[in-house]
């Protein structure tokens, strides 16, 4: 059952409180996470296989599978999962494809032309979680923006399966993205081992992807101590569902437990502008969690989480921009009048008839997404993610002419002589 | 005078050391920072005053100029002045109100539509620095995007001057781009203002700025530990010049004292094909650097910085993106033909007449740039820097029919079974 707040009688400190995510860093970890990055910097391979046996229990021999081992994993799934699996790519390949555009350039001032080029982010490394969770989904959301952009590079670590393999549903996957090796290290060591390079693994100039504590931890450090960047900061997963009395509760309920499956501290926001529905919502989620395999996880997400009363749907996307939920999904026949007064969030589902599942495999958006806020500041993964935006600059006689007494005169008065200089030379030879 | 080497006799583990900028990420201020931030979270208002006159030298009543005064400050600069800055400010304003572009609808499928909208960071933070050094350019710079990009609350931090107000330069920017107060704090207590908020400075979503040590080390800090984001990391600022028989030495040795001048820790880097023009350089060099005011701290830098001979203009290319420079000049007639070759650069200056400094003041592109090799992955601060762009989608009856069974395909092999159960109810009632 949802905990009711009654939007009207929240004090200013209480919104507060209710839009503020545990972001605790888990120092705790940090001292192991330190260790095992430190060992993987000096150690390499024999350290990632020293991991491998500890924290996968295998015995590697050699820390990657090649083209011909990863196509054979990828025969041995079905032909209904491969179809579902070339449909999420193509429909994920789609929507990013319309992401990279060429800009024009712009002439500031006669003879000074200004424009943006794209070039790929040379080499990138995806981390894809496996363990008891397998994430085909994951690897289809960062390798088909990674190849549109143009990656010359694409290192990819997954931890191995107890045979010492990857699954089937991975290696087809691989195959979609025409990406021929797979490195089988997983947590902390792989991050490590992508921001260092190791003798078989190539060092990368950015780290995409999702993962426990550890990862997530290692990430942070990277980010703050070496010069390779990460996609963004992760935290639990969270939506948030706007919905009115035209709202569909059996709807409504399943997509809170689709969040709240993900994990105890998954967080499943309800705002709505109907006690009647919030009721018949709450009904429902003791109805379906019952048949859920994960029934205790999703329990305890629910319990964490809450549902607000509001007087109208402006006051619901008022509460949904202070919170800044990774995913938001409006379910209201108004979903068009109030969408675009929508601020902060990762990424938006509109009618009742678009699930976030639909977006986390298959819509074609991107399902790497700001958490614990971060969306009032960062964009979910896309093309954009892969690439750098260079600026070029271009100028003439005439454009000379035209800017260099501007920068002589800004030179001085920030008292940097030699920039000034360098116009001044110039001007005296033309 | 510049240190040579011929690159062809480089082992490629001579050419990473040379790429490697000190990014010693300086943790003896580390306790410094984490002090002064902790104070102002728990002391706002009262913390920023006692820094202002530990740091400053100046008691401030009130930590903050509002409009009359920063008005009547703008009036005390020359009309000369002023006009450079309103040119700076239109070029800037021209380049990059081509950024931010209305993206079309994508079908995914029949009945499946995604696409992008752009939002603004609802409130971001400038850092511009002040002391013995003063940049109205870089609150243009990052004053003209945020307008662009619509942010709700402009918030601007910069150290008082020994007079308690700012100088007219930075007034006359604030006027130009219609910001009404300024407050005048500066240092890693600037930013920890901006990160938690005091009583009288809000919180922000996103803080932008270079600064000193001070200022680098509070923004790394808040990255990491708050959901604050930053514009990027900031090392020493950097050049890389490509010049050939065809370059004026000249020029060039302005344009490598231009970038000396910034600080004794900036790099200025020669790429030649040609060993006359190196040391006619290295002549012009000598020549120049007497009469500039900051003669010492360019002399320092020149003295870390080096010259590579290379056999060709693809070769030097091939340096300068392993080194991946924050500013990338062109001294060549044929800077048509190499430039499609750059992969990793802040901003590029083309042909013998387009000056680094042009980009710094007045050109119209941005001078926040990646230093010390973030290139490879980071664009410099553009009007993207200042929103988000958030998915939509949506999805009908047709849509649901068609996209329906993939998901729920996906989620089963992922073993989400509320995820499937979220298009499972939905397909039901279709």
């Amino acid at each position: 059952m949802l905990k009711v707040y009654n939007y009207e009688k929240l004090l200013p400190t209480d919104v507060e409180q209710l839009v503020l995510r545990n972001t605790d860093p888990n120092n705790a970890i940090q001292e192991t996470v330190i260790e095992i990055i430190d060992q993987v910097k000096k150690d390499g391979d024999i350290a990632l296989k020293t991991y491998a046996s500890k924290f996968d229990q295998v015995n590697l021999e050699q820390i990657y599978l090649d083209k011909d081992e990863i196509e054979e994993l990828a025969l041995t799934i079905t032909r209904d999962q491969q179809r579902a699996l070339e449909i999420a790519f193509q429909n994920i390949h789609r929507f990013h494809s319309t992401q990279l555009k060429r800009e024009r350039v712009t002439e500031t001032m006669p003879g000074v032309k200004c424009w943006r080029e794209v070039r790929p982010i040379e080499r990138v490394g995806l981390y894809i979680p496996g363990g008891s969770a397998v994430l085909p989904s994951t690897l289809l959301m960062l390798g088909v923006p990674a190849r549109i952009a143009g990656c010359k590079e694409i290192v990819v670590c997954s931890p191995p399966q107890k045979t010492g393999k990857i699954n089937g549903f991975v290696a087809f996957c691989l195959t979609l993205l025409k990406i021929e090796r797979i490195y089988l290290v997983g947590g902390a060591q792989a991050i490590a081992a992508m921001a260092f390079g190791t003798e078989t693994i190539p060092k990368v100039d950015k780290i995409f992807g999702p993962g426990n504590q550890f990862v997530t931890k290692a990430k942070s450090i990277i980010q703050a101590q070496t010069n390779v960047s990460i996609d963004m900061p992760a935290g639990p997963s969270e939506v948030l569902i706007i919905a009115d009395e035209t709202a569909n509760p059996a709807y409504v309920a399943a997509d809170l437990l689709a969040q709240a499956e993900h994990g105890s501290d998954s967080q499943a926001v309800l705002v709505s502008t109907s006690d009647n529905l919030i009721e018949e919502v709450n009904k429902e989620l003791l109805t379906q969690i019952q048949v859920l395999p994960r029934k205790e996880t999703a329990s305890a997400a629910i319990t964490n989480s809450f549902a607000i009363l509001t007087s109208d749907l402006k006051q619901a996307i008022s509460f949904s921009n202070q919170y800044a939920p990774e995913h938001l999904i409006l379910e209201t026949d108004s979903w068009q009048s109030i969408s675009p007064l929508i601020l902060n969030a990762g990424s938006v589902f509109l009618g009742h008839l678009t699930p976030e599942s639909a977006g986390d495999y298959a819509s074609g958006t991107n399902h790497t997404l700001p958490t614990s806020g971060y969306a009032r500041s960062y964009s979910g993964v896309s093309a954009d993610s892969f690439v750098k935006k260079i600026t070029f600059q271009q100028i003439n006689e005439q454009g000379l002419q035209q800017i260099g007494s501007v920068v002589e005169t800004l030179a001085e008065l920030e008292g940097l002589h030699a920039h000034k200089n360098a116009i001044t030379v110039r001007k005296a030879m033309l």
